[in-house]
């Protein structure tokens, strides 16, 4: 196992000490999920999603997208709205694999990806990064690589997103530079962006040949995803109706993600968002099935609520808990892999951003959620990534992925032995019991300090933003980057400058 | 309803604005509670207890409780060990209510204490205060009494616990000082320390007069609790056990709660640390029950673990979680109510003690436990209550209270009407379903800033902790106290200046 999940080097003199090992590649959920309604009313909302369908249709720009729903039944009204029959809708779900790998370019970071899996991801999408030593600025190249090289240290970080637009690469160029930081930094399972076809048909060259797989291979081994977000209400525009179909066919799965702020863009309600999440997520899902039925999609839902005074949104409420909670219910009743998420509206990396990300945290966790995107280092709702975020949310994503391992409670672990041995007045320091254990038992924080006030004031009285600085400023510099072929990098960049020369890929809108 | 769960005010021109209102007096846990042991473990470390007390003993240093252990049966052994036969742990689970009521200066502010409920303190027994305008201090009676206002002032912590030790009052006076505070700023079930006889017969009185009852009517009328912790291991002190028996027989709950650090004065493991836990915590009860059947008692346990490199006690760690949650499944075993506890052992009000705090929290509410103690200001593993971290913890235990809430799913709230009135690429901000909720839907939080970074840093940029100390300022200002009879805070005044002047109470010990 890798870094994150191991401690403890070797004693002087060269013999091993134990060494705490823990999966955090593979985890699986230990919390029953919770439910916020009751079945029958989430049997509601479903039913209702798909009146909203049938009757009310739902808006797709791409002419080869409402063919592809024509041609299955749909009925195509004007204005492009078309109305999908739950026939449809239902043969789709049935054809969508309700479990899926996804693979890393080495098999210890493939991916089951199916409900009771736990896949977490960090912040992704963020126009600006912000760190203690450089300020906030937009994102650059720099900085997209160095926060996948800081996502590749961590392995309860299963799949790598797009962190930070790299601005300083124009837009028909990025692709290229983004394919090849994920490629070169990482081992893990990695993102592209649905921009249309060219740029999608790139990035697939790019992996499928830098990993050294055959088109066949490619396509019958997922490695890379996309995020496919809906307009809400009821749309679906070209770019995500385009990556709907491309990564269908070419069997990449689609996290599908209607992002549907209460009070806004959908319903105030919980359970009115959700039926409009729900509704959109399910034409989505629909579409990349009739593209390629057996297509590996993720359900998801992105639904929060704004401030009323002042439109703006807000993260880790009570409001998104329960549409977290409430979405779970509705992925589990069409029975496939979801993405939900953690985040914070906090423009600064302080108490407040702490706590919305740890109640959006445990809602996606108690909500039984597949993939939990933007579990570390989110903030301003999504409008930067923070290096020191990044850094003390993962203390946060580290513990749910201890409370993924069991405590042991066989009669040694009761420990008869020691109770006996240790009398009133006296403790277990030393008692045998714990000389055995006492260099894997207890997991060890990151960025967490516990000492007593006196000694943590003359080390400098640093606060967690503080350390968090020392820590990711360490890792990057001690980074060394997954053991690729030379060759293959080589090809990969000769690709780009081929296509570079070429004049590159415009995104498609 | 009081202040916290309600928000708004009137609109101009005299006609009143909807008001959302939500009961935080009175909160029922709304999750499942979470197992982490399997239910035959539970049966062997409950079994494992039983025998620890019947073997191994239990060290009891007061002769009146080693007196009423050894009546009903119970071993006295050399130095002080007591034996206790399970049969006599057995009938006095049997005779320990498993629900009772507790009582505040008016009905709103009554408990019930029972499986299922969900009750909030505040961070209790710190030896400092710390706050971003005057800095971190020993305890005073003034700050004593600043945060008993601010307790007051949240509906969702219905006890108010001995926040901070009053350093400045002699410990033979500081009962009646405390008391006072608490009776006459707040209007709350409040506390009293066991430090022997002499004090506690003076608090019963004090608390009796002042809410007007009779002596028969306090005994039957739970107003105040105590917190006995045991010293672990295997051993209950003179005040301790002198607690147990002056509070069963006046028919005030007493709260028990071993302090088990796994480690160091507990087994290194959850399984052993709360098998001690248990053990002492049935020792406990068996004494409260001996000394009066019936007598209200709370199980509990305070178990997390200590960093092996140093001995430093560690809180919001995922051992801490585990640790709670079994310590859920052995209260629901005897099935009494229990109490838990949040917390955090960062030395200043940083990202790691909102982290460590809400880890702990959720750990706690998953569990099942009846009694939250530490969910707000807790710093120092304890050693200091932080005023602004009161107040920014008060928003996750706000959102607990919150979650206590259903939310709608009818199927008004699914709002097909609303679904069929926004367009695509239209909004719902004004739709009628928006504006029918748009004033009572949202929680509103008291120290987050959901505003756009310009926004907020036009503003002055200032991070929850700046938020906050303008929040408990504006609270304290503001403070009213609760509208107590003249005639008793005069009464009262005058007992604690005749029993000064006769010389006060010294702590047993």
């Amino acid at each position: 196992m890798r870094g994150s999940g191991t401690r403890r080097g070797r004693r002087r003199g060269g013999a091993a000490a134990p060494v705490r090992s823990v999966d955090y590649c593979n985890l699986r959920n230990p919390f029953p999920p919770i439910a916020v309604f009751t079945d029958d009313r989430i049997e509601a909302m479903h039913l209702t999603a798909l009146q909203v369908l049938e009757e009310l249709g739902i808006k797709v720009l791409l002419p080869e997208a409402r063919d592809l729903l024509v041609k299955a039944g749909a009925k195509l009204a004007d204005d492009d709205m078309v109305h999908i029959g739950r026939d449809i809708v239902q043969a789709a779900l049935a054809s969508a694999p309700r479990s899926f790998r996804m693979h890393g370019a080495v098999p210890d970071r493939d991916i089951t990806v199916e409900l009771g899996s736990l896949i977490f991801q960090p912040g992704a999408g963020a126009p600006h990064v912000t760190d203690r030593q450089r300020g906030r600025r937009p994102g650059k190249l720099d900085d997209f690589r160095e926060l996948v090289q800081l996502t590749q240290g961590f392995d309860a970080l299963q799949m790598v997103p797009p962190l930070v637009e790299p601005q300083d690469i124009p837009i028909h160029l990025r692709h290229y530079a983004m394919t090849e930081v994920a490629l070169t930094q990482s081992d893990k399972v990695i993102f592209a962006y649905a921009r249309g076809t060219p740029q999608a048909m790139e990035c697939f060259e790019m992996i499928r040949d830098f990993r050294g797989l055959s088109d066949d291979e490619f396509r019958a081994r997922p490695q890379l995803y996309t995020i496919v977000n809906t307009n809400s209400p009821r749309q679906i525009d070209v770019p995500m109706a385009q990556g709907l179909i491309d990564f269908a066919h070419y069997g990449q799965p689609i996290i599908v993600t209607p992002f549907t702020l209460m009070g806004a863009m959908a319903p105030i309600t919980v359970a009115g968002a959700l039926t409009l999440s729900h509704a959109e997520a399910l034409a989505a899902i629909t579409l990349a099935q009739l593209a390629r039925p057996g297509a590996p999609v993720t359900y998801g839902t992105f639904t929060s609520n704004v401030d009323m005074k002042s439109g703006a949104p807000a993260f880790g409420t009570p409001e998104q808990v329960k549409a977290s909670l409430g979405a779970g219910q509705l992925a589990r009743l069409i029975g496939l892999p979801w993405r939900c998420a953690a985040g914070s509206a906090a423009n600064v990396a302080d108490a407040q951003a702490a706590h919305e990300t740890e109640i959006s945290g445990w809602g996606a966790v108690l909500a039984g959620a597949t993939v939990v995107i933007h579990a570390a280092g989110w903030l301003e709702g999504g409008l930067t990534v923070g290096y020191e975020k990044l850094i003390t949310d993962m203390d946060m994503v580290n513990t749910f992925a201890e409370l993924c391992t069991a405590a042991a409670a066989d009669d040694d672990a009761i420990g008869l032995d020691a109770l006996r041995e240790v009398q009133p007045g006296g403790h277990f320091f030393g008692a045998q019991h714990t000389m055995d254990r006492y260099q894997t038992e207890f997991w060890e924080p990151l960025s967490w300090d516990w000492s007593n006030y006196g000694t943590w004031q003359n080390a400098g009285a640093n606060d967690a933003q503080e350390r968090a600085t020392a820590i990711w400023q360490e890792r990057l510099a001690a980074f060394t980057p997954p053991n690729h072929s030379a060759d293959r990098i080589g090809d990969l960049q000769d690709f780009i400058a081929y296509r570079t020369a070429a004049g590159g890929a415009a995104p498609v809108s």
